[in-house]
């Protein structure tokens, strides 16, 4: 199982300097070279060091890629596939340099297809301007990982967020994709068929993959009806395993929850202060039902019941927009209201997934632990997937907060794993968590990722030093 | 992206002796080598001729699996993973000869999680057993591909059947595998999080490789509530378009459909004879709904008013256990109704899947080509999908008969390519459809396979000839 990969190393100076000249002659003012937009593609939303690339190349089409891609390989120079920089795992770093190839510009719609509830897109449209077209036909694209974040990008992670619990992951909701290989050629991984039992699942190894095996250059990804009714409502707990049972509850009795959010004590009293709110400062469920009418009703019905035999507080829904908004307020300011809990310092967001039977003593003990080592790390979680996010606010200037708060992101993890979980539920392991892999899922795992990054991309052009920790 | 795999042949005869014999110490009676285990072992559901393994290990446990695997691959000779020999492409045929690796004996289920809604089994239990063991808790697992398949074989497979349209297909139900590698070591590829971004998707790769990659050793699959209430009923429709109207309609209306199942008139005039049934012989739509009481009365409908606008027929559903069995006896019966067309004949089931808005193009085009070259083959369909069967009767021993139902597969294939779609939905490709991956997908996908097959099992021992066409 031995796969050798080129060492990581930058690209000797020459080969990088006939990579630019190359790429400049070929693309114009669509290489830039300025240390400003170099900057803005290093990866800047967490206290991961920004390394910007050599280069950004402003891709318009699959053929650019190609283009840089060959003139890249062929002087073994890296290549990083950027999105909108959204990330959170370092995975636009350039630790190597190379030349960054931004496909923003690349967002056009090729093809929406209502009665397959599919479209073809570009890698660089985003989720809301993808929404945004959809809305006048009556369809949307679920996955919403929170970021404005552009499809390519988002099938390159792995994404997910608020709705996985109802319609998936990025890994669910992706019929085909169109890739550019280590030598310029394109790989067609599927058809728009619903499914396929045709050869080897390209398209899955390629979701998630971080850009380390090829760069996307087109998506076919399903589309669902907007739901003709939508209700919201939020439930107080006396405690966090009060609703995460209520939440096990409600999945085992098969109500098709859209979105079932918890907020810990920490994330409410943040919410509190930021949005001027009065919600009672306990654990707090947010949820959202989509379906008809009665649909809801009945859901919103089912899950009071439910909620009042874990302890929960009163429960009722909403399906008016405004009171829905209202509501969902809390949730959609997490990220702020945590950050206004301690302006100056860097807001960082780790994740965790564990099986949800034991999602309760995974955030119990959590909890803890922030308050043993110091911290402040607000927690929000995607409950229904035990999926879970603590929002660190550290002062990346104080030696000792941050050795704590490396403490407590690795005793973090290992807590997941002791609990049959997972290191990352949807961050990706970028540069942030290659340690983790190995002891997630064992080195044979890891050999065979290795022999598979070996096998696409055996020069190892495509985003060096991400994922496949070193040798 | 060059691959090598070591040239397909059979091993050395004295490498062979060599292995049949170190597995005979090691195994003792659980190793077979009589003429008769080794034809039943051959694949014997379609007219590719069976081609018998040189031996057969009743693998007991995975340190079974691991050593038979270890003792072939020293010397070279080919292993082939078998679960219930239920696949319908010659996937557990030995056309190099080796060893065949049965794990039916491995039918242990290893824990069930109802709180995470998952379980852990081997890879020989049956999805029949399984429901057996789970039905007392309220659980089950959805996959049902008709036969009495293992799950291992399943998952190999990427197999689905008729309530795909629910609850997805293997590729959407499995958790995480343990899977035997080609020196015998095991690769774990996941947890049991539910959702996970960690690296490449080891999972995916695995499940539709037809054990060409790896043997399955252990399942980590996920299961679901049985629901509270289940409707089904059946409507005709004046053409397979209207049927297909109705199944679109149906889903962009967010219609929850646990089964929605096609026959086409050839196959209700075969149910009728066979069945005793006087079903009107015109398409006929089977369906299936799952949910509460309330649900499933809203959903049938629904469709009730959707059928009405499709021009179907008067739409009831019923709740009734022994009305619902009545209703699907002609689905269960549709391949023994479809054999008794032709008694001598060998049926031959083949499968495509197009888009669902060219599903009604495709059927009504095959149904003109099977009348033009006087074929006897009627059509089921998992119309949801856009997949359909057609279960061809042919007399294997009629020359002229037999090329015309080559040319059919044929023009089925080119068909369901020119719409779209992929050349198998749920058989696979095993001996049956290597000649189509390269028009499905072109040659950069078949390099890409290639080099992964190359990269997880360099000398080939894995089930050769399979997938992946000679090059």
């Amino acid at each position: 199982m031995a796969a050798s990969i080129t060492a990581l190393k930058r690209p000797a100076p020459t080969a990088l300097a006939e990579a630019v000249s190359a790429l400049a002659a070929r693309f114009g003012n669509h290489l830039v070279t300025s240390q400003a937009v170099r900057d803005q593609h290093a990866h800047t939303t967490t206290w991961i060091a920004p390394q910007p690339p050599d280069a950004v190349v402003m891709a318009q089409s699959a053929a650019d890629i190609q283009d840089a891609v060959r003139i890249c390989a062929a002087r073994q120079v890296p290549v990083i596939a950027f999105g909108t920089g959204s990330s959170l795992e370092g995975q636009v770093n350039a630790p190597f340099g190379g030349v960054c190839i931004d496909t923003r510009e690349m967002n056009r719609i090729i093809a929406v297809n209502p009665d397959d509830l599919d479209c073809v897109i570009e890698p660089g449209v985003t989720r809301k301007a993808l929404n945004e077209h959809l809305r006048d036909q009556g369809l949307f694209f679920p996955i919403d990982p929170g970021a404005d974040a552009s499809l390519g990008g988002m099938a390159a992670t792995r994404a997910s967020g608020t709705n996985a619990v109802r319609y998936g992951t990025m890994r669910d909701n992706v019929l085909a994709l169109k890739v550019v290989r280590a030598d310029g050629e394109i790989i067609t991984t599927g058809t728009r068929a619903r499914k396929s039992s045709a050869g080897y699942d390209l398209t899955h190894l390629f979701i998630g993959s971080e850009g380390t095996l090829g760069i996307i250059s087109e998506l076919s990804i399903k589309l669902r009806g907007i739901p003709q009714s939508i209700a919201a409502g939020s439930c107080s707990f006396a405690s966090v395993r009060g609703a995460c049972d209520a939440t096990i509850m409600a999945i085992q009795t098969g109500i098709p929850l859209a979105r079932i959010e918890l907020l810990n004590v920490a994330q409410v009293r943040a919410c509190n202060a930021y949005s001027k709110l009065t919600l009672p400062e306990t654990p707090l469920l947010l949820l959202e039902f989509h379906g008809t009418e009665s649909d809801v009703a009945e859901q919103s019905a089912m899950f009071a019941e439910i909620a009042k035999e874990c302890g929960g507080g009163a429960f009722q829904s909403t399906t008016r927009p405004e009171d829905r908004t209202r509501l969902w307020q809390a949730r959609h300011d997490a990220y702020w209201a945590a950050a206004a809990l301690r302006t100056g310092s860097r807001p960082m967001s780790t994740d965790v997934c564990v099986p949800i039977s034991r999602l309760a003593d995974c955030v119990t003990e959590t909890e803890t632990d922030i308050e043993r080592l110091g911290l402040i790390a607000p927690i929000v979680g995607h409950v229904g997937d035990g999926n879970f996010h603590c929002l660190m606010l550290c002062d990346v200037d104080d030696a000792d907060e941050v050795g704590r708060a490396e403490e407590f992101l690795h005793r973090l993890v290992e807590r997941a794993h002791a609990m049959g979980g997972t290191c990352t539920g949807e961050h990706g392991i970028g540069q942030g968590k290659q340690k983790y892999l190995k002891s997630e899922l064992g080195p044979e795992a890891l050999d065979a990722m290795r022999a598979l990054k070996a096998a696409l991309d055996p020069h190892g052009i495509f985003n060096p030093g991400k994922i496949l920790p070193p040798a």
